[in-house]
């Protein structure tokens, strides 16, 4: 008898990469369920579609329809997963115009996560969370004067043209308010920028990119101020003022008049379908998951960003969602759920941001309040260092935090920030990381040298020098 | 009764790097003997002088002798160590005017390696070796026109102003050959190409950057030639041409008249200050050391490019004479003797280079046959893959070579080429390398994402699902 197919609820990174996965080492029958209209799309793009350096909404899609079908996965869009019966192995299905269980023998929940709106009134015009494809869409709509504006800009997919038709009749905006200051934020200014909108970018602790530290801050705070963004730190926004469309931002009791707010204060765990369930959770109440993708319930897995997973460097449950990890974690789980285990995979919390002409890298632990929690006794410096020979011309000073445990030496985390070829370094700190390097067997790599591309010394080297020397 | 002083011979990347380093852990006398009157300067930038993006000459030196005196070393420059005899602990110094013999404590050889000629008859006018200041200051001045030249270009050191003198007075190439498609070769094709002289690059094998494999080649030929470099792969140059002056190269039976030649065609170190010391030797003639730095001979280390070292991949003796090794071996004896023993590290023989727009690097084993030749079962693919993503402009193919042990699984080594940050990521495979990971390992890294600098999956880690796939 034919088993029942692998079902995967969401259309996304995670979902369409375990799919495919699984049809490249199976015959067997894959239904991946969407409920929206986008597949496959990447998200970490969106800020250059607004930005306008990508020309078209639909450059962001990795797969159409067509090739996803091509790879014999069995797509349905517009189909939400309202309930999971592990006991009984099915899943009901709106779709609509109908209603349906459908039987799985194994099960991936896939379904991300997304953009929270904080307590602010996210239904005024002007105020956009940066999440999906139509909200790129219409706040690209919202930026261009309604005789200026081109549908080409969309491609040819699936939009919410009500939405786009009804942004793009709306007045320019002249002002920004960006609420948070993390990546989103930080990749909005610039793409705000670039559109000719003058931005207040408010973070609401001491430093924006929190979780780089506060050394690459130092260095993107005041490249942004000179890029034309007004940075506020340590600031409280206290709501959003507008009738229909917003007028101002209100802050520590300060009001600045905008015509645009975009809100990056936080993303979710969608894991609305397996409640009832009873399956385990984790931070932040993503699904909790195994080495291999496993969920708490029989044949179900969960990868992505609505899945927990493994820290590379305190070894235990974490929530970090990211592209990487999410299509590597759902990669797995195809060839797993094929027949080939395959383990997801630690993430080690690497990301990387371009501020402008800043780029910057963080990885594992950088935070010393956080390595002390985790249980590590950390050692942290800071180094700047130059990203080429110094007679060579072009190079940017490179500012390197590099954090420690002072018991076992083992690298813990660390940061970089600079113009010059900064952000990609942090792939050697993600690499040491993940191979339980010592900062001694760092400071003893044989990292490149050449004039134009790093010094004798490379930044991550002096850093690790200099770590080592406090051990 | 005080000890005899650390004795360094050679005041270069490990000679200085050891001095210093031994000065700042203790303040016993240390005395450097150099032959020559430069002390520390960056013999990789000697290339961009001649391009004329290095301002002057002297700004290749790391250190000036009134750095040196404030660390408290004791250099001596023009003393030549002609012999040292181990059982007495003395060293014979000629220093021009005088001979005289110098107790040692500890001594360290720091000699360095020399440019070979081969059989070409290297005194001719036009004909140049790229080692030392004083050659890159005579090659610059021979480049310049005889009215045009401007002393200013040499700065304030002890430069050979005779041959610069000589060599300002001729008048400027037009046309030039370069013999030999090394590092040094290629990064003398873009100097000489910026100066505006026409470039054949002669290279003996059947590709340039011999040990960066095929696939690098293959991106950087077209992209000399598209700049005007004529590249002859497989060539043999019969001879040099010329009277007083070269007139000509003699290749393979062709004859190409040109005015300059720059002879790349290899190094030898500098051994002969240990002759007849019975001192153990390993590949190329140079010094065996073990891992901190010690020769066969009691109280002598040998260090830098003289010297041996412990390959990463093979853990077999090698020569591989690069100046990051070299300064890291040089303060790794420094703080040995100084009472901290402290390991040189390996060498993985990781290297970088940029030809014109184009960036390669290499690390570990990338030739199959040489991998086999060190007992592994190589597997080798590669691959050619995004730099960014896709609809992120500035992007660019980059290429990928991995090398892994079938057996184990452990990566071996890699190459890679492309414009866009291409060079830098090779530190990604040189960590990988010297922390053992298998590929499989590294296929799980969490590597830095964001759609300026790397598409999801790095092109690094596509080229590791590659050869995963195929073990």
């Amino acid at each position: 008898m034919e088993r029942d197919p692998f079902v995967v609820v969401g259309g996304d990174a995670a979902g369409l990469s375990a799919a495919s996965k699984f049809r490249r080492e199976t015959n067997r029958d894959v239904v991946v369920f969407e409920r929206g209209q986008w597949v496959s799309y990447a998200h970490c793009g969106l800020p250059y579609f607004v930005e306008g350096s990508v020309d078209r909404l639909t450059d962001l899609l990795s797969l159409s329809p067509s090739d996803i079908a091509e790879r014999g996965i069995d797509l349905r869009r517009g189909h939400e997963v309202v309930a999971v019966d592990p006991a009984a192995r099915t899943v009901t299905v709106d779709a609509g115009d109908e209603r349906f269980d459908q039987p799985y023998s194994e099960l991936l929940v896939a379904t991300g996560a997304r953009a929270t709106t904080g307590d602010f009134d996210a239904s005024l015009d002007g105020v956009f969370t940066i999440h999906g494809l139509d909200s790129a869409a219409a706040l690209d709509a919202y930026l261009t004067a309604p005789d200026a504006y081109d549908p080409a800009r969309l491609g040819d997919g699936p939009v919410d043209e009500a939405r786009v038709t009804h942004n793009a009749a709306l007045d320019p905006p002249t002002r920004a308010a960006i609420v948070g200051g993390g990546y989103v934020g930080v990749e909005m200014a610039e793409a705000l920028t670039a559109r000719g909108v003058a931005v207040h970018l408010f973070q609401r602790s001491g430093h924006v990119l929190q979780p780089f530290g506060a050394a690459v801050a130092e260095r993107v705070e005041p490249h942004l101020t000179e890029r034309g963004v007004t940075v506020h730190t340590d600031a409280t926004v206290d709501r959003l003022v507008g009738d229909e469309r917003i007028e101002a931002i209100v802050a520590d009791g300060e009001r600045f008049p905008v015509e645009l707010a975009v809100l990056g204060v936080g993303v979710r765990p969608n894991t609305a379908v397996l409640d009832g369930t009873g399956v385990a959770r984790g931070p932040n109440g993503a699904i909790r998951t195994d080495a291999y993708g496993r969920t708490s319930l029989p044949a179900v897995h969960a990868a992505g960003d609505v899945a927990t997973a493994r820290h590379a460097v305190t070894g235990t449950e974490t929530w970090i969602p990211l592209g990487l990890t999410a299509n590597r974690a759902g990669r797995a789980v195809g060839a797993t759920v094929a027949g080939d285990p395959t383990p997801v995979g630690d993430v080690a919390g690497t990301a990387v941001v371009k501020a402008f002409e800043m780029e910057c890298g963080r990885v594992g632990i950088v935070d010393e309040a956080a390595a002390a929690d985790a249980g590590f006794d950390p050692v942290s410096e800071t180094i700047t260092a130059g990203s080429r020979s110094g007679y060579y011309p072009g190079g940017d000073e490179t500012t390197v935090t590099l954090v420690a445990d002072r018991t076992t030496g083992r690298v813990l985390g660390g940061a970089i920030a600079g113009r010059d070829r900064a952000a990609i370094r942090v792939d050697t700190l993600a690499t040491a990381i993940e191979a339980d390097l010592t900062v001694a067997e760092l400071e003893r790599l044989d990292l490149a040298y050449a004039p134009p591309f790093s010094p004798v010394w490379d930044p991550v080297l002096v850093a690790a020098k200099v770590v080592t020397g406090k051990l």
